[in-house]
């Protein structure tokens, strides 16, 4: 989108930031979400990337998605060595590779001064985690780890409501995050056997701890601003024959005194990422969940339960803040509704300047169907002014 | 996101569209949302625009939005002209500006051969609209009409399933669409007067037609694949004072003798764009409400009710090629929230590269937040295997 | 339930009230509905009875349901003439008969001085009310119509917060209510002829209209403690061979000048009883729906939405006065999930009295049941002296 | 309501069993429940009673609930002794009194003989509850424990699914109950020394696994047809100053090796008996939640999730067996809006009968409403039959 007129970013530094991405060759999962995120305000542009551990097939996916022919990479260690050298080179690194990579990654990045973006977990092993966070102090870099329900706006107002004293002292939070995309038993087949997650090697001691339990963990760190300081804990595994943990029982301790359960499972039939969140303070509890991630609910002791919704007015300016649309009064999903249209008439101006006949099954509102919309208002003025009768609606010049 | 590897406008091209904006001066509404929806899958670059009826305003703002300075265009004839003459002009032209305007603008460019994207209602008057509908047939060109809620994946199931004759013959459909954006009494005051919408001249013969009525034409129309061929209206204007229409029920018939209902509210206090839909099928009933907008309940004659969700496998193609996130199982807002933390990001990098102080309130995970993770893996591993005790996790290293 | 000590009927009369039903044989739907709520309160007692339009089978029926056999009559005329003579006769005949016969079942009662409830629509036709409505005032007693809506408590809450000025002046209500009840295409069928409703001779001029529309009419005229002053109507039959309507489109105007609109289907496939209701006031506005009907959101113009709760305490006097559990926070259906297990426990207490072996089947929690659960305590607390080790519970004894 | 005509237990014994209630003065609070559960379906009469450990009170109050004299009982032992020498003796005894009470009661009850109905939990220790069990084994009778939510028709629903294996294998359940009726600080307070729960002598050793943790046990015991075999546990009081646990979290296994996780609080502002069940199993997942206890929904691994309703013809036998307006459609909260509207016709009927003035704030829908009704079906009707022009309503003959 270029930018808005007045980011502070482009005002700081007056450009665009330079990003390297790594990861995300063409059938990736993750890695289309971190690239549109990447450019939705319009203050990072990509111009470099690793889209492979295979050389040959990085530098190809890289200039499919659009990069510079010299700036598609075929490894981590050439594309630092290339861009710490260009006067243009990038400012900062966006992994989005399996977990087993990260800390390498993050590493090199962060040693040749370069900022980091990285999907969780930060890497697979404690010993690593330690190592890193003295790199990236050492270094002054900034590191951020895409937990993105922290970002949602309702759980930064849960954070500033809490912060503020709404509920008083917590006394317990509660995070549950059900999840169904490892509930299939597809561990021995081809299929399973292509994904790393399902292989301990890659995906670290304890596959639901770090795939839904560094989210959870986060979040309620996140919401009450105060670091969880005990675990007490059970790992299981549902699905026989895994390898790795699907279920987690936790509970949680925080300095204050404040307790937390945390239940977690990947291997639940038709749970499509049922993340829910429940606080209870002295005076008041809130409630979240993330298919409904735009209301917060806010229960006081004896008023009438709240149900504050993303954008609104009354909300805190951290809250605010994190939406888009705050003045529109729409869901979140509008902006990629819209994004279906753009994209389908591109379709349709991509094939018409190439000479190539239209789509007929083409599903934007075309001329015609906004000529019909203006038709259609002049008889239903027409039929007011006339006690309401019926009025036909013309469907075609 | 430069675009994604298979990309058929890319293929078909051999490169992105170019778009030309018009409207969108700093402080408007819609437009930062038709931006960042227009790059959001990378078809289009936004490469020219006119941003403001006041020629140095344009100018300017086109800069600040970060447009080369030869191609911030003060006025919409000197865009056109100059992009046409252009090896590497604009293929396309995105209006979103005031409906009086519409109508001039999107007959120039399409005179030029532009395609158009353009915000509703098309135009203010019939006439136009059969007029303009007349030059896009002449020239050939695309015109897409921005009802997002037709681009919604469960409106396109809804579609999709109504096509297929899940619900056999169709009795009835039902729309309301309850807004509080009008709500307040505000049009005699300041900024009342600069509302456009409020202005009859400008927003058109019936604004609640326009603003809410197009769009619930719209979906009526799309869902049911069928135009509407009669309508019986009453129009009214519920906050006194107002010189617009707020307020309309409509009865529409379509020629296969399904019959319809349509009411709209614009002054309705609190209700954040409430749209909703019903379809009375012979067989079987729909259910759809904006604010579930990823969720679509069938509702059968005698089976259980099912609850449909975007992105799932079950869903027609046309459904599932109109959501991003098919794979992952996240509700739309989870863009806007990993986009977040690109933001704030970028933010604390921009900091950074310029020497300035990191904020302190930022609220992305930091490598500590990702370290504290790592290390609350390792405690509850532990505490897993020690019967389930409890276990300290560091908060630093 | 006898009654509760401080009952203001037993008060004031020193006794219950003395009912006689009028429909009502095995296999009536709603007659089993009123009988029990009848006696919810203690504040009738059911002691005579016209079961059925056949003399013979309504002394049976009479019997069959407990009436003594001097009470269970076979003809309205005759329990009229034989209660109104008896010293301990009955004070109120609670009618729920096809609609048909309703105007001569109610004038009868009420010539002969006993107070009526009676299920809607209160008779067929218009002169019948008038005529009805003359010899209750002529007569001075109580008629009471069973409009189950305008009981609910949160139906109670809307108009008490309406009477307050919460919302300011009301713009706009609307009622929509879709049911499925006649989607199926049975009129042509054995079923369908057995079915009244589907023949208009004996459910009156429009069927849809008397069996939901006087619902939504009064509801709305309850809410707004107002009654309609003018309606504008497109009645249709959506069900091809029908001869009675099924479906609705209503505008209404109130003396206020709130404008109402209301959507009627009995055709609509799978919706039970899809009731709801939104009102439009200057300050706010209101949303209910039945499936809900312990909620009643509240959206300000500025302000969060709150979601107001049945029995809580900070509703107004008339809601809180319709909630049986306002002080145990429980939904409605609690008093027939305990009635479950009354009657569950009664079946097996008959069975051992008759020297019957117990259903092995039987569902309700046994003192097996009951004891499991403080061995379950006991080892639960046992657990969490011992650093939460697993502990195990006893089966049985 | 009398009892329905083919009622089995009146089929098996020829009568409605004779209940004596124990508990229930006036301002008792769970005692109305039980009273009217118990005579909703026509199984029991209440015929007998000891409403108070005061003696005089009891009788008091036993009179004052519409009990006979000499049935109004200043004692349980007296009543007893007394009901077992009558002819037409109690055949069950419902007790409702406070948990320390329970035991003596049905022991009491148990040994002359009588079944028993009991509100939860059974007792208060283990040592009681083995010994009632094997009183209740030696005597044969029956005892019922009120665990209500095992008795809701999508509960039965649950249990029936897994039984028939549509889950596949169950590997885990989870239940979370948190009611906000302990959250505020009454515990020191005048209020708070009036509630026995606070007191732990007589609420039992842990209060809420006594209050919520007996039900949560039951219920997940229930829906799987097996019994915990061990549990794993930690308990807490949230409330400073509070003598008794509120707050527990609750680890679970049974005997096929499924797991389950409980957790449970009394102390969450504004929790109105939020209780909710998932179960996951093999091929598919299970979610249901108290306050919309009439839906359960059902998630296939890859088919679209269903929303199953109470009273679905597509139900299982057991869960339409505990639903009473199966075919009406309606919610359960129905039956109380008709009784709301019986009771208040009742109020007005009695004044009429002891010949005072009618309560002009009485909110039953009159005559007057009634006909109001008829003539607006007239009217619309006419304007259906002239192009549907408005039609004035009359408000009065």
């Amino acid at each position: 989108m270029l930018h808005s007129g007045d980011d502070p970013v482009i005002a700081t530094l007056g450009r665009q930031l330079r990003l390297g991405v790594v990861g995300g060759a063409p059938g990736a999962m993750i890695a289309p979400m971190h690239r549109r995120a990447s450019v939705l305000d319009g203050r990072f542009a990509i111009v470099a990337g690793v889209l492979s551990s295979d050389p040959a097939r990085s530098v190809a996916a890289g200039i499919e998605i659009g990069l510079a022919p010299d700036r598609a990479y075929g490894s981590v260690a050439h594309m630092v060595d290339a861009e710490t050298s260009r006067a243009d080179g990038i400012d900062a690194v966006a992994i989005m590779t399996p977990n087993d990579s990260h800390y390498a990654i993050a590493a090199a990045a962060t040693d040749r001064n370069l900022d980091v973006i990285i999907d969780k977990p930060l890497v697979n092993l404690a010993a690593e985690a330690t190592e890193l966070l003295h790199r990236v102090r050492r270094a002054g870099t900034v590191l951020c780890v895409t937990h993105p329900y922290s970002a949602y706006p309702m759980i930064r107002e849960a954070r500033a409501l809490i912060e503020a004293g709404a509920l008083g002292e917590i006394r317990a939070i509660e995070v549950r995050y059900l999840a169904g995309g490892l509930a299939a038993p597809i561990d021995g087949t081809a299929e399973g056997k292509r994904r790393w997650r399902l292989d301990p090697a890659r995906s670290g001691p304890s596959l639901v701890l770090g795939d839904l339990g560094t989210h959870a963990h986060h979040l309620a760190a996140f919401v009450l601003n105060a670091p969880v300081s005990a675990v007490r804990a059970e790992l299981a595994t549902l699905v026989r024959g895994r390898r790795v943990h699907d279920y987690a029982e936790l509970a949680l301790r925080f300095a204050s005194g404040a307790r937390g359960r945390v239940g977690l499972c990947q291997a639940a039939p038709g749970q499509p990422n049922n993340l829910s969140l429940s606080v209870i303070g002295e005076r008041a509890s809130l409630e979240w969940r993330h298919d409904r991630h735009a209301e917060l609910s806010l229960l006081p002791l004896a008023d009438p339960p709240q149900r504050l919704l993303a954008g609104a007015p009354y909300l805190s300016p951290a809250a605010r803040a994190a939406s888009r649309l705050a003045r529109t009064g729409h869901p979140d999903g509008m902006l990629e509704a819209f994004a279906n249209l753009y994209s389908e008439a591109a379709l349709a101006i991509a094939a018409r300047r190439a000479g190539k006949p239209p789509d007929q099954d083409a599903l934007f509102p075309t001329v015609l169907d906004g000529a019909r919309g203006i038709w259609f208002i002049q008889a239903a003025i027409a039929s007011d002014r006339s006690e309401h009768r019926w009025e036909p609606c013309p469907a075609d010049a």
